[in-house]
């Protein structure tokens, strides 16, 4: 019998499969990641001039911008989702609210090798990335525009990525997205009726659970959470009450690189599926402190779960997280 | 410039091209619907025997139930989400929530034909298709374990269907679905705050703007949404105020399947996609009626589109609805 569950965050059911139907990472299918695009890609050293000029880097030796010598290069986006120049103009037709499509969409090149994911890096070269997303957020922060900046990641096909070479993309928004506004109220409301942090609780149920529980660290505790959205989804979280990624302290930084790679590692050797990976975090500026927990968000993108949510709003997961969590937790990254 | 819109319902905010910079049809990425799979169909006329045994049916000249002779059938899923036999046994594990998988889970084969999708019906085939519908929905509203019944369909691989052999689903939830459960949110405080059917409003805006307006007749409309979350997205909707879709009355039913095959073959001819199709409606002894107005939701799933929206909550659609109403107006019909 499956169950239904519902998300405490934001209140959303999903099917579970129990765990003794749960369907193993075999019985997924899989999808390629070939990479095929080296010769024409814009993202390789060598090819800096194909992308808008750079608005940060890890640079070596004394390496100009724009040139060769990175590790990892920050470029607007060539295709933004939003345009950076310009008010606004928030208005309204009849009944509808709009606004100007104003926004920055900036893109982390992660690596300067074309056939590396961030899976495969170093936790140092996690930790430049980091700080790339750290530094761009901080800045754009100060447009004052901006209410939210989302850092996420799309790798392979199925997960919508339309370019090879491993990249993140960090957007600011002038208004906060759906899902994080849910979360923010789900949250709020649980703090008014208890008196505590939703997250933190979740994961002390986490630690009592201890089946969903994939790796941790002094700092860091990633998870299969007990209502996915998709099989193998794992979250990372802050251990300590944190609202804000941006607002991460500089000892904190190598154990989140290191529970990233982790995370990405297990999962690459268990399912190598297309992914999207997204980072929650408070507003910028949002003055509830005790309400938000950040956290990253990685849903693997398995072939045969594709399409159905769209059509009723109720998400079907066929791996149960506790079983999920064994096959993660299972794998030699020795 | 592209706009931020602010959907009226749920507050969900889409990023829209403006009218200039949308992508035509042409621009999208299309996928073939061939249909290879006839030798093996079990939904084939002849295989009845290879479905679980029937539950409705429309049939011709006295025909058995389960042989040869029908135009429309429904069968109960081979591989429900939910099974249909126990009780709920409501529980908590901690701060989470849960309930046994209970629903039901049936297939309507539409058509005999292995060929011919619900475009390509005739409207008399579809009267016959939405009378299952209705049979069926208020016959599994009878049991009082159930609190939603949700009618949809997806048709083509990007849209996750499964079986090529034309079909449609009817589940019957124990709960209501988040995204309708957001709806009735929404509607229910525009109602307390305007006395008025937010959905309804939405109709007074739809004929005073008129551009994105795709066809009518006495008692339907259909229009692309202001704030769509997929290009070329399509809502069919009665004009006058119903909230339950179940409660369609015998005057209504040819106009409404005159009005979908019009939507569906106007969509087939302008793009060819793989689309999700569903009927958003009141739940099951919905009281607070002067609120809630049903209408189908169809969504063409156009490749380009995929995978972007999981990692930021941000839709992002690359054609105005204007533009998609306007293209999908001149498809010549005749």
């Amino acid at each position: 019998m499956p169950e239904l569950r519902r998300d405490p965050i934001i209140g959303q059911w999903v099917v579970v499969a129990n765990d003794q139907e749960s369907l193993t990472p075999m019985a997924y299918e899989k999808e390629g990641h070939e990479r095929t695009h080296e010769s024409v890609c814009q993202f390789c050293p060598g090819r800096e001039g194909y992308t808008p000029p750079e608005v940060a880097a890890v640079r070596f030796n004394g390496s100009q911008p724009n040139t060769q010598g990175w590790s990892t290069r920050v470029v607007p986006n060539k295709f933004p989702a939003l345009k950076i120049e310009g008010g606004l103009d928030k208005r309204g037709i009849g009944i509808y609210d709009l606004l100007n499509g104003i926004g920055a969409h900036e893109v982390v090149v992660e690596t300067a090798d074309h056939h590396r994911d961030m899976a495969d890096l170093s936790p140092e070269e996690i930790v430049w990335i980091l700080r790339m997303y750290l530094d761009r957020g901080l800045n754009l922060a100060k447009d004052r525009r901006f209410k939210y900046i989302m850092v996420f990641k799309n790798f392979g096909e199925s997960a919508g990525a339309s370019v090879e070479h491993a990249h993140s993309q960090i957007i600011a928004l002038p208004m906060v997205p759906k899902l994080v506004d849910a979360e923010l109220e789900g949250s709020s409301s649980y703090y008014k009726f208890r008196g505590r942090c939703l997250f933190c609780d979740i994961l002390e149920q986490e630690y009592a659970d201890e089946e969903r529980i994939i790796a941790q660290n002094d700092q860091f505790i990633s998870f299969c959470p007990f209502v996915p959205r998709f099989p193998f989804e794992q979250w990372i979280m802050p251990k300590n009450h944190q609202p804000d990624f941006f607002a991460l302290s500089e000892e904190d930084i190598m154990p989140l690189a290191l529970m990233i790679k982790e995370a990405l590692a297990r999962m690459k050797a268990c399912l190598n599926a297309s992914y999207n990976f997204y980072i929650h975090t408070a507003p910028i500026g949002y003055k509830d402190r005790e309400v938000y927990h950040w956290h990253i968000e990685i849903m693997p993108q398995l072939v045969k779960t594709k399409g159905y949510e769209w059509g009723t709003g109720l998400y079907q997961v066929l791996t149960s997280p506790a079983v999920a969590a064994g096959y993660l937790r299972d794998v030699d990254l020795s």
